[in-house]
């Protein structure tokens, strides 16, 4: 694919931005809800907190599709992530059972109804846009007998990473992610349950942003080193965004690929740098998220801007630097913080569950990454410890399945 | 402690109760979000959902008072225990020390304001009702060179538990709660930051209860059995939860008693019950945690009622009769489910942190878990797995530091 232009790319105000996310946070919403979302774009506008949000227990991120749900959904709160590992004596036709009972369960449990044989029904009554989301491994597209694409695979090792087994690779991936942690929790049961005779679970990891209510809809969340982490990237509903993510290839048109990383946060280690260092490192501020040659966070980085020394005011080793590198290849970030359970003299076991969304993985992930690993300032406080990539199937229709268009 | 009358116990309307947990949400918050919170309330009386709330992230609860907050607070959606053991040379002065640089962060953080020297200063800024509460083991008062009070000890045992160390016991407890879960991320590296000279973590445990947002303020919350689970339970901001909770003697005066216990849920178990089995076994339905014997969830039980063939309507196995007894114990109930990652063929780890305050625990808790262990049909599906006891001292004046009282 090709990329779109610079101005295309970043140049927008904060104001598009904010019609936009709303407008995005309504769609698939009830009339009732939607008056509510009015409310808050009022208040929104009028930008002054605390302002009021509408009750989200009730709203549902619409299941059927051209595309998966849970991609170009405004992230949710909580993003439950969990790898499958399909038993030996599962086949085609297996997969194909299991795809259907699966389906049934997300369309269901996504609309706020209880899935079929639901075992605890009054938990199902509150979806707060709870979005199901299913990728396939490589083994999985080989055991149905599927060809590529070309780029699932386990990626190449880059010299950063210190991979564990226990958060790597894997079958058959689910990402649940909603507004309500008991949800999310209750949705995860009612699949796995169905799941359990088809495979084993190999991995879960869990994610958070902040809650619903806790900030205005459309604000960039922060990850754990404090950094606004989110503020460049393609817009879903644009052509750019179409562009980036979707992918136009044989059974995997309208579906896109996923690469899952869990990279550690050395927070203590980052607790010693200062605040012109950490800005530096990144090429953007803490305060705002603002480029270090702009006052705004959206505003557009000028990586030519030199200091009176003549030395670039976004260092070379600046993070969004490298990551962009020409901007030739792009990504669709939509990642989750991960805040593990501190045992004896630590204080705190925390990172970032990097989920990046594009056609192909090769062409658009792996330039950049390869980019980072050579040079990238953060690299001093990040360690990438699992990694996973999946294919993620078109939707489908209703009475159709999820992976249809492999295994049928 | 004498028990207040049954009437007074639980005989209340859905709106009055309505009123008051409503109220108890606008204790502590600002006038701007004040306002939010009669819209929601005005919603609440149409009783159509969804309704309006206020945005969430800059709502505080005092800190400073009689009492600790996070104990008569509504419980917020997130909620973390963390129990510190104490290094062996740190003796009363140390603690002194200790608990004024947990006060002074906790004063700050739950105010909306970054901890001193906080290094990640941003992440403060949307307290999201955060309160973090103190308690102390047997080991801390005994390392003060207190006394008492007398029930601040390992539980005697039960035939129930199948007790596990790791999430047992320990010297001081930590409960850090707020409805955003990035902002109990943060407070708990800062207070964890300045105690590690001074102790270790010796379990942490994690829970969670319908999200800010999820339900109508006041909701009673459901557990993962599905259970509309906190119905009967005194109401903070009456003489009656005042009589239950706060205790009068010595340095714990306007503090109380915390006992937590991990119970495992055997949700698989459960799901092998049919429906009624499973409202016999507490004596109110799934449906909407009204009794056998009533219609809605605030209706007085009936325990005398009998069924035609003149058996109990409420079963003497039932849950609710046993807990209640004859009425002389009481205790409050501020629990969080818990949801620990599957693994392999399990497809859930789930449970409840039982968590209950009173004034005595050998008078109020002992009795009533004495009585549940003899019979509870709920112990067939339910099984401690950890359990501790703390003395929670009372609030402080600005200036003054949590546990002053036995330290000064
Ligand atoms: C824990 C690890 C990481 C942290 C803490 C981190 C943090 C950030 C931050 C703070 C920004 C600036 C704000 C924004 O535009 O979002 C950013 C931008 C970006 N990051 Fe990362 N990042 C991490 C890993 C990665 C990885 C592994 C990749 C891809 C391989 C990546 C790709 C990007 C891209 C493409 C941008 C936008 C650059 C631009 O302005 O064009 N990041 N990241
Ligand atoms: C996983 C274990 C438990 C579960 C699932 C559970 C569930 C429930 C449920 C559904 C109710 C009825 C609704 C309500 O009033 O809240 C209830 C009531 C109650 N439970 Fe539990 N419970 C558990 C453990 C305990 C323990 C360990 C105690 C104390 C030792 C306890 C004490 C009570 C009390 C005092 C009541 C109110 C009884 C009354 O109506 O007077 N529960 N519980």
């Amino acid at each position: 694919m090709s990329a779109p232009s610079e101005g295309a790319r970043s140049r927008r105000s904060g104001s598009t931005r904010r019609q936009f996310l709303l407008g995005g946070a309504v769609a698939g919403v009830g009339a009732v809800a939607a008056v509510g979302v009015d409310l808050a774009l009022n208040r929104a506008d009028a930008d002054q907190a605390p302002a009021s949000t509408p009750m989200n227990g009730e709203q549902t991120v619409p299941f059927f599709g051209d595309h998966q749900a849970g991609i170009d959904t405004a992230a949710q709160a909580h993003g439950l992530f969990v790898a499958l590992d399909l038993h030996d004596d599962v086949d085609r036709d297996g997969l194909a059972r299991l795809m259907g009972l699966l389906t049934d369960d997300a369309a269901r449990l996504t609309q706020g109804r209880a899935a079929l044989a639901d075992s605890e029904p009054e938990l199902a009554l509150a979806p707060a846009r709870l979005t199901v989301t299913f990728g396939f491994g490589p083994n999985f597209v080989a055991r149905a007998g599927g060809v590529g694409p070309s780029w699932l695979a386990t990626l190449p090792a880059f010299g950063v990473d210190r991979l564990q087994a226990e958060f790597s690779d894997g079958d058959l991936l689910l990402q649940i992610a909603a507004d309500d942690p008991l949800t999310v929790a209750h949705a995860t049961r009612m699949l796995l349950k169905d799941a359990r005779g088809f495979a084993d679970v190999r991995w879960t990891q869990q994610g958070f942003r902040r809650a619903y209510g806790t900030e205005r809809p459309g604000t960039t969340m922060r990850n754990l080193f404090g950094q606004v982490d989110g503020t460049t990237n393609p817009e879903p509903g644009t052509a750019d965004f179409d562009e980036v993510v979707w992918s136009a290839d044989g059974w995997l048109a309208g579906g896109t690929g996923m690469v899952l990383r869990r990279i550690h946060m050395d927070l203590d280690k980052w607790d010693r740098l200062d605040r012109s260092g950490r800005d530096a490192s990144v090429g953007r501020t803490l305060a705002n998220g603002a480029p270090l040659t702009g006052a705004e966070e959206f505003d557009e980085p000028d990586f030519e801007a030199k200091t009176s020394l003549g030395f670039p005011v976004i260092p070379q080793f600046a993070h969004i630097r490298r990551a962009r590198g020409d901007g030739a290849e792009r990504i669709f970030r939509r990642g989750y913080n991960y805040d593990e359970r501190p045992s004896g003299a630590s204080v705190s076991e925390s990172g970032l569950l990097f989920v990046s969304f594009q056609a192909d993985v090769d062409a658009q992930f792996v330039p950049m990454q390869r980019r980072l690993d050579e040079l990238d300032l953060l690299n001093e406080w990040t360690v990438p410890i699992g990694s996973a990539v999946f294919a993620i199937p078109p939707g489908c229709a209703e009475g159709g399945f999820i992976g249809e268009t492999l295994l049928t």
